[in-house]
Formats: structure tokens, sequence, C-alpha cells
């Protein structure tokens, strides 16, 4: 019975991420969902991110932390606008959250919309929120076993971003077999090893994100145009 | 519906875990239920933990881990019995699993029980297990903000592990405001600093852990006494 009602809302979530992939779509926007366990450093490198391209593009942040608004206050000082979500205890975002957040963001028009989910390296593997890419983080600190013991998580990003490389020489992390063990199960993923912390590593993964959100505004533009070439035949 | 459900869940839950904890207690079992995120440090500190203990106590471990037995492999090397139990995807232990696999440890007598959690920092919180101790690890790469983010695991905690005092050098974490936040929350929690992998700090846990093991058959003791001496009236 627990199976049934999890992949019924499994379903439902489905239904309203399509629908917020839509929308999002109709608009340009990229949207991007930060997810890791806590502490890999998702917020700080939000806002090194947040830092380099605020003059650049427009963004929008929404936040999801189970009671505080910590990283919210964090991020808005960066000079962008955030929604809070807090879940009250729960372990992930949905996308039906992320649909009632962005209504708050809309008026913003921003272009690139970062999602930073609940730190948990889990749960929120399961939930589609809409999002174009899924950018996973994991620190050099946590040890080189996390992508073969948590891989739904690791499967499904778009990107790893190896966070906290200024700790490299203190720990026993060995960057080869965890990039290795991403490649078995995702060889798509793109890899960026940084340190929000040093800034080291940071202008690759910048570069690479804003160039995301040009081609998304260009493929937007683009169906367009084919709907307008197909609306005048 | 959804709350309902899980309220049900957790009633039940709570029912088999006051079981789970007669039955260990009847026995005499000092159980540990060690909880953290992703690469805090919880097998490291299994490892150190045990190699100095089971010279002089018989320890069993339960080990919890979605999918692999990485972590079982690893502890099984001290020359301890080891029980996996693999969630497929659940994010924490509960009651139950904890019923089933300790039946395959039983007739190996254990007078420490470790039951090493899902790395999962909100989900686990929610699960008795039946256990006498709730021990939380957390690692001084993860950010000061961590007792604030996620408080019910340690408004929860009986003890505080606090890892990798190795890397403190090397971060901004602030060990007094970190043992003051979980003083606001939970005075009564011991906390101790360690490091799995110089071993400092080890000491000063262990002995404290063997303190809890001795006093958990005294009172066993104390109470087979009470209950004799009871029958004899």
């Amino acid at each position: 019975m627990k199976v049934k009602l999890e992949s019924r809302l499994l379903g439902a979530n489905e239904l309203i991420a399509h629908n917020n992939r839509n929308m999002f779509s109709s608009r340009g926007i990229l949207v991007i969902n930060l997810m890791s366990s806590p502490g890999s450093g998702k917020t700080t490198i939000l806002e090194c991110t947040i830092q380099e391209l605020v003059k650049q593009i427009k963004i929008g942040v929404i936040e999801g932390d189970l009671y505080t608004d910590q990283d919210a206050r964090r991020i808005e000082q960066q000079g962008v606008e955030v929604v809070q979500i807090n879940t009250e205890g729960t372990c992930h975002l949905d996308a039906q959250m992320i649909c009632h957040a962005y209504q708050k963001l809309d008026a913003s028009k921003p272009q690139l919309l970062f999602i930073e989910n609940v730190g948990n390296l889990v749960c929120p593997a399961e939930f589609d929120l809409g999002e174009d890419l899924r950018v996973v983080v994991i620190s050099t600190a946590e040890g080189n076993d996390k992508v073969t013991k948590y891989p739904l998580v690791f499967r499904r990003a778009d990107v790893v971003l190896v966070n906290k490389t200024d700790l490299l020489p203190y720990t026993d992390f060995d960057v080869e077999k965890v990039k290795n063990d991403i490649g078995l199960i995702n060889p798509s993923a793109s890899i960026f090893l940084v340190s929000g912390r040093t800034g080291e590593g940071m202008e690759a993964w910048i570069c690479w994100l804003l160039q995301q959100s040009k081609n998304k505004l260009l493929s937007m533009n683009g169906t367009s145009y084919l709907q307008m070439a197909e609306g005048r035949k």
C-alpha cells in the first residue's frame, strides 16, 4: 500500500513537473536543480556563481530548507530575488512547491532560475521539479564512495560539481576514482572541480552555465520561429 | 491523506521500537543508533571504536545502506558479526528492519549493538529503532549551520560526535558556535571532538561508551535482582 501511494504521488509530481517545464521553456528560462548532502557547499557555490553572473543575466532563486531562511538571506545579499520554501520537515522539494514559489518570481522575469534543494543525497533525486539541469555537488571531504552508495542522484545528474578542492591535500579523496565511478553509471555527466571557498575552477563552470542559458534562449527563439513559420503555411 | 498515513506508519514504528527496546533491555544489550549526513565519517568512527572495544566486549553491527554492502565489508574486517540491511532506496531504517536483522545476530549474544543508519540528516531522525543512545556525527567540513538547519536530529541526540577535527585548520568551522547551537536545543547532549582519521579524541568517546555499556548491564542485573526479590515476596 505504501508503494502504491508513493507511485501515485510520484505520478502526480511528474505531471506538475511537465507543466512547470513547459512554462519555463515558453519563457526561455534555464532552470537548475541544485542537490547535495548537507554541508557539501551548495549555497557557497551559488553565491560565487551569482556574483559572476548577476551583471550579465537576470537571476531568480528558490531556496528549499526544512525550517530556516539562513541560505535565502545569504543569497539575497548578491542582489537577486529569492523565494523561500520551508518544507517543515519534508526531506525534498516537489514540483507543486516549485509551481507555487515561481509565481512570486515571475514578475521579475528571470532568465536563469536556481533551485537549491533540501540538503539530502537520497530523497530529492526522486522528484522531478521541471528543471533543465540537475546539478549534484559532492565535497572532497565526504570520501570516495558516495557515487556507488547513492547512485540514483548521480545517475540522473547532468552536472557533478566536485567542491572543496582546497581540502584535497588534507583528505584521502581520489578524484580519478570518483570521476570513473560517475562515468560508469552516467557517462554523459559533465564534471567540474571547484572550490567555493577559494574560487578555484569556478570560471569553467560559470562559462559553461552561461552558454547553456544562451542555448536555452536560442532554442526558445528557434521554436518560436518554427511555430511562426508553421503558422504561415 | 499523506500526513495521516505517515502518522499511522510512525505509530506502528513506535510500537515495534518499544518491543525492540524491551527485548534489548532484557538481554542487557546497549544499542547505539549512529546517524549523519553522507560522508561525515560514521563508518570510520565505527571502525576505530570497534578496534578498541572488540577485545573487551562482544559487539554486533547492523549496517543500513541503500544498495551496497561496502560499509559492512569494512566493518567485518574488525572481526565482529555484521548484518546488512539494504533499504533499496528507502531513506532511513525503521524498527521492523532492526527487529528482523537482529534475529540473525541474537545467537552471537552481543553486549553492544551498533546500528549504522542510512546517510541522511533528515529522515532517520523521525524513526525510533528501539535504541538506547542516538549518536549524531557532524564533520568540521560541513559548515557551522547544520544544527540550526537540521534541528530534529540534534534535538533528539544523546551524543554529538564532531568528527574530522584534523581538518579544523583548513575550514571555517567554529567549534564553540556549534557547541552553543547544540546547547540551545539540547543541553543534555554529550559532545565529543574526534578525528576518525588520526584517532584524536577517540579515547574519551570510547571510555564513555564502555561505561554506558557497563551501566546497562548493571541496570539489567539490578532489574533481575528486583524481579527475583519481588518474586520471593
